[in-house]
């Protein structure tokens, strides 16, 4: 056993970035006489999985051979055969897995079929940087919620808009296009009402061969504007989560002819994480939380944020009435202010982000 | 030439911060066959110079050799024999030097000197790394005013501080240590009186063979408290910054009495670069600007820094109560606010800061 294979396959993992959810990602080699012989990873949602196309790589001489696998391989019969039974069909004589199916009806399936069949399996190598490749799915799965993302970018004394509502450009250009990345990495996309009344963002990747993220208004009064970029789409990716109370607004079939999908809550004050559940539903298995304030700010009063990346842009407004990223908050001491996680630097040009997790 | 001796010399010169103020960083390098026989750099403040290190580490070996040297050489007699006349009689046959002297009184004096000897000049090799760092003696001698350098230690909301006036501790252990630097690397530091009244902060550089720096407070009225650490060191090295008009209050004598020493400006609102002037004049060539929120946001309305170090923490306070480190502007646009400069990003564990220069 050989980490260093696992770490190739994580890295063939992650080459599925954007292209898999909300199923995992996953990576695979097939490794014999101490050479690889075969590699895999899930390319796209509903396609085959890592093992297939890394047992299929080394077809002919997987007879005796070891396979390294991010997650554990699956036991149940779908439309193809589980990859456990592939792996056993082609004589592979040790299975590497580095994390267990998080799943708990099916978790250690796959593990009991591989050993049943006398392949030995080792479990839990390199097991905190596959959960970590798979944060969005090990939440989505366990919680049955969205996993759900920050993106923020802010002038260097915490502004996302001066006073008038002028937010073009705080972050540079370089930001902007990793911006870019976490929309298409991300399934879904979330804003309050007021930034999209405010603002009329495009909500869009803008990445050469992205696929667009569902867009999520949460919106309880119902006052998305009709001619916003939103409500015109017509791709039936744009959802308002609103009041139950509004069901029987007469303009909610205006916004259905347009294709708008709704999610319905109670009251007007919802709990973030009822609509993570909500959105989870739909099989969006991760949001990206773009603003603004007040929902950012309700986000960090209820712990619902799971992971995030604010950049910060070399610029300076100065003014106590320009546009904070959070407000609302009344803390006496520093101590007892909120604390970001696990974070991790970035460097874009004159801008820098920090990037933290749960 | 080769410009590798430029850059060791430049590494050298680097030994003397925090020691030679203000007086210059210089390093020098003797060279012969391509190969390094004598270093040397200004070590503190009216030692001998860097060339006189470099030619004495080389004596017996100097003729016919190359001396690298990063600020032009002296032309003048003082207390010892100008380094131009040592290079001259120590038979240096070519000299490579980085800067001129920024003094234009003297400034290609020494240029000449050695020319007229018939040895051959090249300037202005790493010229560019060479005013950089020697930024302060630069400013201080050609404007005759100290260098402004900013150091603030801000939440992510870029607050120095909770509406209560709790500040401890925004920034971690690591940036702290990076500050104890600053405040050796530069000769004074400033601080306006409230931060005074609030924090009664040490104002010490609390690093091993370190000088601790003299000790500016913006006073204007008068209110710096008696029994204040500023007022209690008993070293000569505490300055206030206050009006003329409190030239005849009686409690000047108090003060004079604890060693403290005044700098009267005329009116109460003093501009930033008045008082630079007169911190210049006291023999004074930096001082690194700590707070508060008035200072900064008015050094910034004056266009008065010249470079600094902003310290991010991953904290929040989410409070619009809470205390901006700078604040009184109203740009409605983001582009009409401030940008800094030649930013550079430093990572201090989970804190990052942004330095910039003018």
């Amino acid at each position: 056993m050989n980490k260093k294979y696992m770490a190739r396959a994580l890295e063939l993992a992650a080459l599925g970035e954007g292209a898999v959810n909300p199923n995992p990602l996953v990576g695979a080699v097939v490794v014999k006489d101490d050479k690889i012989i075969g590699e895999g990873y899930h390319h796209k949602f509903g396609g085959p999985h890592a093992e297939v196309f890394a047992l299929e790589a080394a077809r002919g001489n997987t007879q005796g051979a070891d396979i390294y696998v991010t997650l554990e391989p699956c036991s149940h019969y779908g439309k193809t055969p589980p990859c456990a039974k592939k792996i056993i069909d082609m004589g592979i004589k040790r299975c590497i897995i580095a994390t267990l199916d998080p799943n708990p009806l099916v978790s250690g399936r796959g593990v009991k079929m591989l050993e049943d069949a006398g392949i030995e399996v080792i479990t839990g190598v390199m097991e905190k940087e596959a959960l970590e490749q798979n944060r969005v799915f090990m939440k989505y799965i366990s919680e049955k919620k969205a996993y759900l993302f920050l993106k923020c970018g802010i002038t260097l004394d915490g502004k996302i808009a001066s006073r008038t509502g002028n937010s073009k450009w705080i972050t540079n250009e370089i930001s902007r296009e990793k911006v870019q990345k976490l929309r298409n990495k991300y399934m879904g996309i979330m804003v309050g009402v007021n930034t999209l009344i405010k603002d009329d963002p495009s909500l869009t990747a803008r990445i050469e061969n992205g696929r667009n993220p569902y867009r999520i208004v949460v919106d309880p009064y119902l006052k998305t504007p009709f001619e916003s970029k939103f409500v015109n789409f017509d791709d039936g990716k744009s959802i308002i989560v609103t009041s139950q109370e509004n069901m029987k607004n007469e303009n909610i079939k205006k916004y259905e002819k347009k294709g708008i999908n709704f999610i319905y809550l109670k009251g007007y004050d919802f709990k973030i994480d009822e609509i993570l559940k909500e959105i989870a539903q739909l099989g969006i298995d991760a949001v990206l939380l773009e603003g603004g304030s007040y929902l950012i700010s309700k986000a960090f009063k209820e712990n619902a944020i799971d992971g995030g990346e604010i950049f910060i842009a070399p610029k300076i407004l100065g003014d106590t009435e320009a546009i904070p990223f959070i407000k609302g908050f009344n803390f006496n001491n520093i101590a007892d202010g909120f604390e970001l996680h696990n974070v991790k630097i970035n460097t874009y040009g004159d801008n820098v982000s920090m990037e933290f997790y749960k």
